[in-house]
């Protein structure tokens, strides 16, 4: 039978937890912090990481350290990553644009509307990550949030399209 | 053949237009606003006011009178509103909620998270509204925002538990 369309749902904020299993082989890690656990945030850091092609990403604010962490993975193994930002935040202290810019990846900062607002990413121009939350940690740990992951052909395109909307507007050349 | 789900994405900036006539039969309104033009705001208007039953709201922050006045609508004739809002943001100038708890709408603001940061709508039960914007002037007409409208019940289910959870979590009695 044909597998069913990626439909998911990731509610924060996240139990706490570590996540470097998600990163290294490492097979004990000396962390205080409760290990093989399951939470929002690896699910959420896997389907990032998950990228094989392409990550687009379109966020308001991006300071959390393991979401950074895992763009600054993909851009390492070669996956090509374009990140369209919100122009004020990115000058906010503890924004993460500014290390993610200097490693080499592709940043554009919106200067189109009073704030670029949205939180999604397209993964492999074929999977969508979209919700309320921001790329920071109090979203992650402290906020009540939603992530949606679908695959669903009716809601990637759109996003696709406002992603290739937005990134042209702003190109700055 | 079966009708396809209902997978919808509407994106922000809404364009200027009036919305008169989604509320009323009036044939001619004499605003200077463009009207007979159908934009992301007045299909937002339509998906709310398409209740029968129930709405379930979970918002940041209310303030948009347009809305607000959706949701007055609604109320008016008979169907069931839950509002679910952030405890700091329902304090502020402009704030929708007051007016619409003094209408009779029954509303719980969420005080056990930093903030109750979600932005979705439950229709009927059955037809999910979520994405980044909160429900204000500023993200309807001057923001990049995105809300999906979807009755995939994949997604659809995940919410109406999560309205469930935090509504009873925040019961005052
Ligand atoms: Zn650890
Ligand atoms: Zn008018």
């Amino acid at each position: 039978r044909p597998a069913r369309t990626l439909n998911e749902v990731l509610f924060f904020p996240s139990e706490l937890a570590c996540v470097e299993h998600i990163f290294t082989s490492l097979s004990s890690c000396l962390c205080p912090l409760p290990h093989s656990v399951e939470t929002s945030l690896s699910r959420l850091l896997r389907r990032v990481l998950s990228a094989a092609s392409s990550l687009d990403l379109c966020v308001f604010a991006f300071s959390n350290m393991n979401l950074s962490r895992a763009v600054l993975a993909l851009h390492a193994r070669g996956v090509v990553v374009r990140i369209l930002s919100d122009r004020d935040y990115v000058a906010i202290t503890g924004s993460q644009i500014g290390v993610l810019r200097r490693a080499g990846i592709c940043v554009r900062c919106d200067a189109t509307s009073v704030h670029m607002h949205h939180k999604f990413a397209l993964v492999d121009g074929r999977r969508l990550i979209t919700g309320s939350l921001n790329w920071t940690l109090t979203a992650v740990q402290s906020n009540t949030e939603n992530v949606v992951v679908t695959e669903e052909p009716d809601l990637v395109r759109p996003f696709a399209e406002e992603f290739h909307r937005l990134w042209e507007r702003n190109d700055p050349a």
